[in-house]
């Protein structure tokens, strides 16, 4: 944490958001399922999606209305992804956009829509309707928000930050847990902020932002067809509209960073069936897109995440994902540290303390970092350990 | 199987090879872990190796002295990779080259070195030197090389054609089971023929007959420094040169495909902890290059393999997976079949037998097949359900 920031707080921690969220049945097993999210003014709004070719229902929906950069709220829904739903998908996205529309009595063109759960399903727009019914909007129900969105995510992912000396805030929910993997895993992200902030800038943050934290994160290599980064900014600050290039731009895109990538760790770390986090650095690589591919690649490797699970410091398997990663090596340079412990010099093994290794794995965050002292590309990955869990939750999901 | 193969035997079916394995105590749950296999005549040789840019020893040798398309015999152990292991590990496989060729009385430069198991540890030599003097050589003893290969493999991989009016035999034997994926898996597959074929064509052949097979089989998205395929052919058939563009090259080429695809789905279905074999095949893409990157994307799903373990027909995870491959898809053309039933057509959900699809998913090879209808790609590939069983295994590998 920068000294800068205070982390706490969640979505509605910003001035003017209410959010409200309610059961309505989609979830059988219960808890949240429908929520809203709502500014009291109009604002400028930024989003990014899946790369995945299959897109759902309410990402194209999204895509076509934010268009404008303009947005005044949000509903989703958890445990139907309406994504493989065709033609009726696309109207079904549009009917829970304007019933929410409604009920905010807003323009359904301000409304984004996000679903996540299971894919392929209609979504039952009754029960939908329902609950769009049915939520009550309050400034204190962030929290709520937070808990209707997650899935097999075992807490809520929630933070927000006043950066001193600043008059704004920015909050943010996320959730993740299983079909997590760059380019935006299975993500739902809504981030909201009380700055003016002009729209180029409000993207250009964004996209770097979640390049940095949730495009680092990978849980099993599936990608969804749901992913979705939202922000909205409504101005209520009263700040002059922030603009790249100045002092009050640079502390924008730290705090929006630093929300970002809080909520990223917390994903990673909550991974399906996960018991820790993985922190892979990879440093002096030949470019930063040797570095991010690099990281990645070994903080997504099936068998170091099952190494990892077995506090097994079995490092080959870092230096095979690597060595796969196509991040340019020289093999006789690489070095590689379990946090401060070094178990290969200039791409030979170094004899190292197996009991303090196993201890560092036993840990809930596994710090790995790799040097491949090639240039000064540098990145940070995220992953989680590979457990039995994972498998039985994804073995007994739809049934 | 084409009707024209006659599938049976291993590696020491073809004329004029001979093999042998000992225990030499590198494995440590014990088994055979040192094995020859010896051509009584020098053979024209050709090899395919691992893409990942991390290179075990034994790689590095065999891709030196490969070059000049020669070889004679191989020399294998099983329980220590050779990889990741420096200066001292290209000594190492030097050292066992020089041993092995002392041993049969032929030039190093004419003995290929292979090595599998775990990565970082430096070869005990003086164990390989002992295991490389016990070994006894016989024409029957195929089976026994092919035990000396495999890790956590749980059955051997071999097969050998002879093709009906042709007078010479292709045998082969393969190891599998973790850090598996294309291109080349942790992969040992070595050839034996006893035809005699031009240098350039069986090199040809050789990868065209790895791209359809071993290249299309992915366990865990891992691959490993080792991988490594090799063929020799020692002309003991009699045969006239098989050269490109003749009936025999034709001929060949099928029965080399087809040993390789055997050796390659037994690989799939016993892939670590796996308890069936999942065949992916795309047909209508774009290309042929599409069909493969959606067939291998598919069937390297974490979240379909483990659907698949579960016997869940949660299909939205295959189209998940085929939206992330790069693939060019219209959305709205795809057709999905789990066997012979359709659960998705031309985009959109289609009413199914659920309790069908989990009987066809039980059984032990499960068959999806995926039409994209925008081409005339086609491509097969094949993969292992996602089980506790992996993470146990490879949780506890080394220690």
């Amino acid at each position: 944490m920068k000294a800068d920031f205070i982390l706490r707080g969640t979505i509605t921690s910003p001035r003017g958001f209410l959010a409200g969220a309610t059961y309505a049945s989609l979830k059988v097993k219960g808890g949240l399922d429908v929520g809203i999210l709502y500014s009291e003014v109009p604002c400028v709004a930024a989003g990014l999606f899946t790369n995945n070719r299959i897109k759902a229902a309410p990402v194209v929906w999204c895509q076509e209305h934010i268009a404008d950069s303009r947005g005044q709220a949000i509903v989703v829904n958890s445990g139907c992804a309406n994504a493989c739903t065709g033609a009726h998908g696309l109207e079904d996205a549009a009917a829970m956009a304007n019933l929410a529309a409604k009920r905010l009595e807003i323009t359904p063109e301000d409304v984004l829509v996000a679903s996540t759960g299971v894919i392929g399903e209609r979504l039952p727009i009754e029960l939908i309707a329902d609950g769009i019914e049915k939520v009550s909007l309050s400034p204190e129900s962030g929290h709520e928000l937070a808990q209707a969105i997650i899935t097999t995510d075992t807490c809520t992912k929630e933070a927000a930050v006043a950066v001193e000396g600043s008059k704004f805030a920015i909050g943010g929910i996320a959730k993740g847990s299983g079909m997590i993997h760059p380019n935006l895993g299975t993500l739902l992200c809504f981030l909201a902020t009380d700055a003016a902030v002009d729209a180029r800038f409000l993207e250009k943050a964004l996209r770097e932002a979640v390049d940095l934290s949730f495009n680092m994160v990978t849980i099993d290599g599936d990608t969804s067809p749901n992913d979705t980064v939202l922000i909205l900014a409504n101005g209520m600050a009263g700040n002059e509209i922030i603009n790249e290039g100045t002092r009050e731009a640079e502390a924008f895109r730290q705090a929006l960073t630093e929300v970002c990538t809080y909520l990223a760790r917390r994903i990673a770390g909550d991974g399906e069936g996960a018991t820790k986090l993985i922190e892979v650095t990879v440093e002096g690589a030949l470019t930063v897109a040797d570095a991010r591919a690099a990281a990645r690649t070994i903080a997504g490797s099936p068998l170091l995440k099952a190494a990892v699970h077995g506090c097994d410091p079995n490092w080959g398997r870092i230096i095979a994902a690597l060595g796969r990663s196509g991040a340019e090596i020289d093999a006789s340079r690489i070095d590689l540290f379990l946090n401060n412990m070094c178990l290969m010099a200039e791409g030979s093994p170094r004899s190292f303390d197996r009991d303090g290794a196993k201890a560092v794995m036993a840990q809930d965050e596994v710090p790995i970092r790799v040097c491949l002292n090639v240039g000064d590309g540098i990145a940070t990955a995220w992953g989680c350990d590979l457990t039995a869990e994972y498998v039985a939750i994804n073995s007994e999901y739809t049934t």
